[in-house]
């Protein structure tokens, strides 16, 4: 394990670009990958605040209007649509699988060159996009639909109603689209570290 | 080129299993990574067909009921929906994309050990997985909205006026989410094939 080459710590400028070129040997390309593998810590670490603050947000973007018929009281909560019961279930499914990926993460950190806990981590990271972009998504169509309605439908936009829950959920909607992005770079950086080059 | 290597053809069985144990000098690997290939045209050619039935089955379900008041005539078509409109463009872009990088994905299997087109293949695969994941998502909560409504919100079911337009833009769907399935398969592929082994 004794080896002269700096290992890039945490730009990605410095991973990509400037380590394989100061070293050819087979300890530069392990310090390139060992760059991406520290990379992917932290950029995994971010996805799970994103997450987290998009099921957070979300599970309690709940608010009841200060006035009432005979019939019912005004209230909006994630729990009447189904859609947005299904987001904080699986943005808390994400959050959960980039948790317990970390350790792999890690690995990949000590043993830059084994092909595979980044195997693993590169198919589990897409079946997590998969199921945060399909959330995501759900969620956009109904918060779209919240703030404008559907004039064909005869669906009534609630935010002006429900001005505190529209904003909220949308917060959250964006919080999801932030976890897709960083789960988007961390498929490119294990595909980079699983070429043999 | 000469090679006494058989190669896998078609069946996915054969390429994770067999190749690498028959022969497993260099030869070997690139039969292996050969028969990923093929399948992965040929799973690439399944998604092309998916997406564009996703797009024609949601672009041609507009439905106009046979009675009309003073007001307005009751129809419905995927233009009312903006949902629906991005699902049918965000299919038509991955269909599009699907068929431009079916060269590539053919340069794979004449180059099997070439690393290049496969992380092009890999990165733009993710790309196209979450668009088309967004889509679906997005049109599968607008689809549950028409066939059941929410009381909490007020919006009404529609699909008991108009059944024949849920009934195709739920088919839609479910292209899409045929389509994805492709995708993420095609995804673990190429991860396999990037794998230095």
């Amino acid at each position: 394990m004794s080896t002269r080459v700096e290992i890039p710590a945490d730009t990605s400028a410095a991973a990509k670009g400037t380590a394989p070129l100061i070293a050819v040997s087979g300890h530069g390309k392990g310090g390139y990958k060992r760059g991406l593998a520290i990379f992917d810590v932290v950029l995994r670490l971010g996805a799970v605040a994103a997450t987290l603050a998009a099921a957070a947000i979300m599970g309690t973007s709940d608010q009841t209007l200060p006035f009432f018929t005979q019939f019912f009281q005004f209230q909006a909560s994630y729990d009447d649509l189904p859609t947005f019961q299904f987001f904080v279930i699986a943005m808390a499914i994400v959050s959960g699988y980039l948790v317990l990926s970390l350790p792999f993460s890690i690995v990949a950190i000590i043993r830059p060159r084994a092909a595979g806990p980044r195997l693993l981590l590169i198919i589990l990271d897409t079946v997590a996009l998969t199921l945060n972009m399909a959330a995501a998504g759900a969620a956009t169509a109904i918060v779209y639909l919240a703030h404008n309605g559907n004039s064909g439908a005869n669906w009534l936009a609630i935010c002006n109603q429900f001005g505190d829950f529209c904003q909220k959920s949308s917060g959250a909607v964006v919080a999801s689209f932030i976890a897709a992005v960083v789960l988007l770079v961390l498929i490119v950086i294990s595909a980079l570290a699983l070429r043999k080059h």
